[in-house]
């Protein structure tokens, strides 16, 4: 039994960090992320747990026992301005489960799981099973222009060191990850939590459109090449194309962006998501020859690279006939479990969200529900040690 | 006759101020505009005019003789990584018409011709004819957050003073500019220079766009209030409702622009313009339509406000003729010439650019065909004084 006041007492001391008015921001490699894992230090004392960092950054929180070790966690890093529980509410479960569980059981803390900084999802995850090109990640750069590597070492990590994480793999048996539901998929059924029986295939194309600055007042249609209405049609055509594919166009920067200024170029970031990674793969190609053909008609050079791409996960059978009679769920959110299922038997938990909002503030969550949820991961992994 | 090489010794000690390898930037209330007017002082000094301030910043190089006087000249600052010679050829040539005319001739460099930074254009002309909403623009703020009234106490301009601008109106006669050509008209004409008939009609629109932030890759399509998606629309309509509109989407703001997150809020601006007024208000009606059909299907609240108007300018007659037998033409840009075409005589010199590119460092002039367009001027003023 995990014990839901105990729960939120766990995570009110992680609360607080990073939180403003506007939402929780705790990104990787700051000293938000910093004082959250002085808080995963005091949880790892009082469980009993010794705490060590991978060369990649994670913090594991390892039993007194011999290796290797089921393990449970999340991440501590959010989004800009996200919600109090995504990641943060995995990892402090991880220590209610770790601190009743009969059998050992490790705690672990991803690094960098949102990516939100660099642009690199997942990062402690792939690190650890080497599924991350480390030279392009390491000299990828943040808003200010800063690079991950130089963001690592400023955390006291050598970036290094990333490329020999894969030998930290051993040490598990397998990894359950409790997390929130990002829909209000368990809202709908009435279900305080569920089981993910497999994650869908994901890819972030970054599109690059480069077009000419002119007069926003002087310059003929014949003679402008408008990086943003280009974008403006690209955006558009990536939601019409397959009307079953979520789609978002999340991010997008523009040059000059001045008032008076025909935009000269563009960068964008479409993610697209469905449960069939061929659909996937169909609605890239679509995209890509809308895209030649809005640069034959305009004259904006366009470029459409995949950023990044996961074909989809279909979580390990035995761990999830251990989450027993939980319901069953198709998740269309990356985590590090999905990630380590490549390589680990892995699985997760979801618990539900009445709002079925993530990545903001509005993001919500009953300390009840999360128990129930951590009580069957706890179950699970007793089961499966 | 204004000589060619003389014209290009006064440019070229205004060229370097604000100068970058992607362009010119001279933003209004800035070190690098005080550095031009550094130069105006000199310009006026060997002209034997005396420099006055306006209470709007503008800079007056006035004669020795009785008010009012014919006057000519344009503007120093410059939009980001702009070009040489938008405003800045103006006021050279100015100088060189003053130096030579036979009546006296005032030259003038209207403050914040280009508005970049706080969305004022044409400024300084706004505030001698009094058609300025002095509160509203005070209280605009830069992309620091900085305020036009700080912006222009820091300029060691005190910002309560605008509001008595009109009363130096009376000083002037009326106002003849030259500006390079923001088009390649003339180019395509084979003439080194044209007389403005009329400006066309302009508006600017402001749109906000409030949808709501959400995991991008969880919250169903029908769940969704994309913010970026919904602009993405609203550029595209605006740009496909009346295809002999000049229509521009020039600036975006979106937030929280992330990777893994609907875009929850987007302020957008759009630059519309055409000959015909009646037409330029057809277009925002439908895009209004459009917005108020737009939010009705997402969900996103739209916005839809006029951020700047301007019916269009037919300039004065007399003016006109005195410009003899230069070629007419329509000019799509707005200018000082016309905001002051309101309350006095004015009219406007275009020069040949033979990339047709504006407000970027492709704009091109050769000073033989300033020279030419200043000695156009320079006949006109005589005529007209």
């Amino acid at each position: 039994m995990i014990d839901a006041a105990e729960l939120g007492d766990r995570l009110a001391g992680l609360e607080p960090i990073g939180r403003g008015e506007d939402g929780t921001t705790r990104l990787a490699w700051t000293a938000e992320l910093t004082a959250a894992e002085g808080w995963f230090a005091e949880q790892a004392a009082a469980a009993g747990l010794r705490v060590e960092r991978d060369p990649a950054g994670s913090l594991w929180a390892v039993p007194d026992a011999p290796e290797p070790w089921w393990a449970t966690g999340s991440h501590l890093d959010s989004v800009r301005r996200g919600g109090r529980f995504d990641g943060a509410l995995g990892v402090a479960a991880g220590f209610a489960v770790a601190e009743c569980a009969a059998a050992p059981v490790a705690v672990l803390a991803f690094a960098d799981e949102e990516g939100a900084r660099f642009n690199t999802p997942t990062f402690g995850s792939r690190a650890l099973v080497g599924r991350l090109d480390v030279p392009d990640v390491l000299a990828r750069t943040d808003d200010e222009g800063v690079t991950l590597a130089d963001a690592m070492r400023a955390a006291a990590i050598d970036p290094g060191g990333v490329l020999t994480a894969p030998g930290w793999l051993a040490r598990l048996r397998g990894f359950l990850e409790l997390h929130i539901d990002q829909t209000r998929a368990l809202e709908r059924l009435g279900a305080p939590a569920g089981a993910v029986s497999s994650l869908a295939s994901r890819m972030r194309l970054a599109l690059s459109f480069e077009g000419r600055a002119d007069h926003a007042g002087t310059t003929g249609r014949d003679e402008r090449r408008d990086a943003l209405a280009a974008a403006a049609r690209l955006i558009v055509a990536a939601d019409e194309l397959d009307p079953d594919l979520l789609v978002t166009a999340s991010r997008i920067l523009v040059s000059p962006n001045a008032f008076t200024t025909v935009p000269a170029s563009v960068r964008l970031w479409i993610d697209g998501r469905t449960p069939d990674p061929q659909r996937l793969e169909a609605w890239r190609s679509a995209l890509a020859g809308r895209a030649a053909a809005l640069q034959a008609a305009t004259g904006v050079e366009i470029e459409l690279a995949t950023a990044s791409h996961t074909g989809g996960v279909a979580f390990d059978g035995r761990v999830l006939a251990a989450l027993g009679d939980l319901p069953r769920i198709v998740c269309f959110a990356g985590h590090d479990a999905g990630i380590l299922a490549e390589r680990l038997p892995a699985g997760m938990v979801l618990v539900r969200n009445p709002t079925g909002v993530s990545h903001a503030p509005e993001e919500e969550v009953s300390l009840e529900d999360a128990a129930a949820g951590a009580g069957a991961l706890l179950r699970a992994l007793e089961a499966l040690a």
